[in-house]
């Protein structure tokens, strides 16, 4: 830990169109404003940034897989996970983060509880440790902010 | 809006409890604890905190009434509420919520979507502003920082 | 009978909010206009009205025994309830009803099987002597007519 | 509008049955006795009668149809339908009333939310302008009463 | 009763296809053998046979209303019904059997049980007064020995 | 087939009740008076019976597999089943008669759609040669009767 | 086939009413439109055309078995059939085309899968030889394309 | 402990109708019969009692607090709960239960489990430390001893 | 009823094991202490005990059967039952004690509504005359007394 | 829209055995014959053909984001899709479709109406412009036509 | 130990029939090769075999008590169980394995998941220490190599 | 099948991870240790090993598609399978296996039938050739043994 600890943020499908579609739901902010929005609240706990996306079931799996070893080396605080239409269908999400025994935040940039019926269900939220719902962008910093302060109590920065 | 905002935190059944039950679930804060935190991050964002507790029902939905009437007189941004067990059975809060146009953040101290089945289904989400679930009493904070947040934008301070 | 005989009209949760809420559902007639519609409808009947709301379910359930007890001593013909989100989740309002004996019409403003799927069981319509559903404030003026059809055979005013 | 306007009524399978078969659930009343007194209704409110029994779905449909032309043409107010057993099974009604633009108030003598579970659900009802349920054959009075209050506001007589 | 007794049996839709349709599943026999069988069992009873097949499900309930009141009228012993399609979707003929108080006795040439999931609820089964399932044809003659087995014991030949 | 061809009449739990219990659902015959009846019944076809009762699904089980080698040998035509309650919840039976390739009619003495839901599902009847259902005791002697019509065309007596 | 061969178009409930209802769902054409559409296509595949609307389930039936009869003559190449309303609760239907053995492509105007849940399930699909659904009026004649791609193989013109 | 020990014996909504009341499913005895029946049992165990009725599910919440600060105390036993129509819609009473950490015995008059389906669920029972249902009013009794029968191992009296 | 009076425990499958398998579910007491306990019950009250446990469920319907004739001939009280495992799954043990008119008290050792789903449900609860949960071994001796208080006031001991 | 306009084909798992699995169900057709099909059609219309087949959801999604944005560039009239079985379990697919404001034609091979229950839901269906089911291959060129006469109104070649 | 140590194959339900019944499921392998097989698989880990059938469930609940001694007096190494239909009904199983401590292999000779859908729960399987599905007779060979390794970790030979 | 004869083993999501994560379900064998054991059991079968691990779905598609390929040449004997999370989520592994029509071994290492109820359901298992579950790791060597006497009856080696 004598280097830079990391907070992960990891995007799932189509969110690569943020901002681009339905923004009478998810507003007009793009992607990269997003990861500039987490990049300034990473900063704000005085935390590396590290932001992807993906179309990709298995890329999200891996990258879960390598997030969890950087959180063993001591090298990251842990995941806040964006996992889009894969949190209603993926068990495979569910076993990577139990699995990998990474600390892991969900958000959801829409009131999900406000649309299809099938967006209701999630098999990420039983191993998170957090979930945030419905605040638009805006739910990606208070996932890092509460992220930090459930790992914060087990480690020194 | 010459005097003070206030932002306002209700808590449902047995929320009188915390502390003293299920320490494994719900850590050993108590609820005075929980309203010094509140008012600590309320006070951060130059709000007065109204905070309040009751097993009622419809206590709970007299409250909802008049706190929608202190937004809309500008005397308040709106609401954090864990409505407890009534979370899963009230159809009640949910028209109240609604009827009362009042932005609430729905928050649950522990990660009910790993308890039992009937904890899984809210009548509150669909009406929310915000959903903040799982992380212990830190999530009131959030719950606070969320709500701003959402409403700021709409309001100067 | 020698007295007044009078019509019990009880309304249930975040009916106080009635024409400030959802205009497009409820129209923005308010609760008051409502009892002096009601009134009017009674005294067409030579019935006196007696008009209240509440958020509170045991309150319903106090009413409804007071009600009960009235029509047993032969000082009103019954009872026009909109129990409001009551209807779709109170065992107990079924059970009132059912234990006090008491003819009731139950009304409601809009056509709840338009409406959330949550909307359309009632725990009151099994033990309704009619129902009377989506004519909007009007529905009242039916079910006291109703009610008294249903209930002069019985007995003479 | 020179001439006449009419108010039609439609009843539906096993009607022409009535007042001969479970009098402890329907009563003694035969079809022609509901035919009178929905006509002394009609009158009351200066509305012809045009009173019709079917037990085809198919016909009901037509008259729908033929209704629904008549209010177009100003020829009448709307439809008292009691559907009776089609009620339960019948997208075409459902799918007549919407296409035919038919102001109709569905009506059923006897509680079907305290008879068997098939009768709880409606085809009709989600494109009702009103429904009236359980006030025995005085119910027909009810409906077009709130037939009236319904569409009058639209017309002048 | 000095003339001749009837006993009705009434075939729904498709039933015209009869041994022209899946050989495998209902035989080779067409409806005019079924017709003979009938009429052989019908007279060791003694009885007139009056068998009809129709594609309309409120022809049927027609039927049953006629066949209802030649039996008030002691004309007829009731009813053998192969409703076929309609069986499975009718509350129609439900309402009319059981409005008609008309003895009948359902019938399949098929098992149904061994068939598509819809095929195995009736509505006609809870008012029938005896069921017969897949003995082919002869399943017709031994609904017309059952009925009259039910039947005889309240009347005489 | 050069001596005497069985036909056999297994009955399960509580039916040595028969005629003691619920006697407006089963009526006041006892099960000897049933024995009788089929007797007649198998005579009427120059059958021997084998009549027998048990509380026992495993004995059920033992006597189809004897019933089923019987066929095979020639000596005798099927079986006639009121399993009773085992009908609702025996897979075990269900097998049996399917893997005795034994010709099987099952009878029910009451209307058993008109009762409990768990008794409108029969393990037996996909399996069944035919189904007889509601006429009484009187149902054996029509199980018999279709039983032989079943089988016959594949047997001389 | 000396003669002319025929493909049928039937229509069921409701259809009449076209471009006078819902025209966000389903376009402002008229049924008229539709036959002169249809006509069209069945010319540039040579084949004369038998265009019919009914809003009866039995009237369907009788023709389908019409058609059925036609196409074993050798007189007609199939059927497209809109049943509507019919389609999601006709068993009739279903038995009707299988029975009939019609080569059938199924055709729906708008999206029914982004509707009602009780449009998402056809009785039918099953019996089909094609599905087309969500082109508006376009369907009918991609239906009668893909009906002759499905019988040409199996007859010369 | 030197002074007395208490037992607590609270009674949901409509109890206080007891008597009153569909006496062929609860009898004829009324509230106060029930008190003096606990003080006669409870008295046998040399307990006081404290008997208490409300219709508010949040006087009951309160009530269950104050029972199980009294147990901690050890100025109590525990609690015999028929929480009548709140039993089987009530999340608050069981966290009730569970949080206050008071030995209860859940109630029944009636059997439940012979009446209609929503009574067949309980949120009381899987916190319940006994179950007695269906002895009418003898339950009590039998509650009593029950729940003296669990605690006194843990205390002499 | 010269002689002695019997009380019946019938002891369904596995519980032969009782006090060797899941002690933290069930206790240490085996079997016999069970039935000194409820000898002990019988004998306050008069009775004789007349207690048993089978692996089959034949053999409780055979039992069954036997103890409802001594109730018929005055020689026995009635039945305490814990049918273990066949509680979940015997529709048969349902019709027994039906058909046996046999006063009948369920009792089970554990709270079943604490533990897997496919205990919730009991086919014995809604023939039972009352019912005793979760009281460990102690619910014998409840069960014993409940009994007793609902059978003696139809006989004198 | 100078050069030349596409249609894309994209083809999910599995389909690369098309021709080797299954004949019964999918016939001998290869995916190699489908493309020259397509590209037959897609000359029919002056378009050129894009297409593609993959085994990967992600891919799939990243292909439907090319294709929606060289629709919005103008470059590409849509998309025909069969995405085989990810048809039933791909919410991403879903939202790629309408993120991606792709006019999208859903095509299946086989009948899947007549398949595995699983086949019977379709993510993709809800946002599909149009839906050709169970014509084989053909389908394919049916649902090419389908989508030029979807999108041709919108946009001259 | 000093003595032999045996394995237990206990056979359900019909599987004496083996080799009789469906050979296209099961194969022509009789019950006694079956036994052959299991006596050279055991023998080649130095074991008995003690090979039973049974079509009694309280039998096999017996069975499982006596097998579970043996092993607890150190005679036995576990059972491989094929409970036949009774895997799919019986509660008493799933609690005699489970009070017995018993190491039990299910196994199924059959692919149950590809079969009627009341095949694919078991209600061994949540006790079983391992389970063999669908390698015909073969799997009593798996299942007894599968037991060994499972239990001789814990013992020697 | 001059050359050598190859079994894959193929393993799903998360199984990289075996041996760290919850080791009391899944022990502390590494999955390079299965790989050794495979081998180890494959070499007693003179067969090769080809033995992978995929986060991927798509991957697994296009690996069975690979392996069925091999089958078809005679260089390969079939798969073993562990498909963890993708099992309960993959109608495309079930198309893949049955398009292949390759032999294949579903393996889990755990007992799944005891964990959360989405894991109770298989979409390989219909597609199995055979099932082995909850033996831990030995399950491979099992799968593999199950798996050559499978398909050795149709091969010499």
């Amino acid at each position: 830990m004598a280097g830079v600890t990391t907070v992960f943020v990891f995007n799932g499908p189509n969110l690569n169109l943020l901002g681009t579609r339905k923004p009478e739901v998810y507003g007009t902010t793009v992607l990269t404003d997003v990861e500039a929005l987490c990049r300034e609240s990473a900063a704000a706990h005085h935390l590396e940034l590290d932001f992807r996306q993906t179309n990709h079931e298995g890329v999200l799996v891996d990258w879960i897989h390598e997030a969890g070893a950087a959180v063993k080396r001591g090298d990251a605080v842990g995941l806040v996970l964006n996992a889009a239409a894969y949190t209603h269908t993926s068990v495979a999400l569910h076993d990577a983060i139990e699995g990998a025994e990474l600390p892991t935040v969900e958000v959801h940039i829409s009131n999900v509880h406000g649309r299809e019926t099938f967006r209701h269900h999630s098999f990420v939220s039983p191993v998170a440790a957090g979930i945030v719902v419905g605040f638009g962008v805006d739910g990606y910093a208070l996932a890092i902010d509460g992220l930090v302060r459930k790992v914060r109590p087990l480690r020194a920065v």
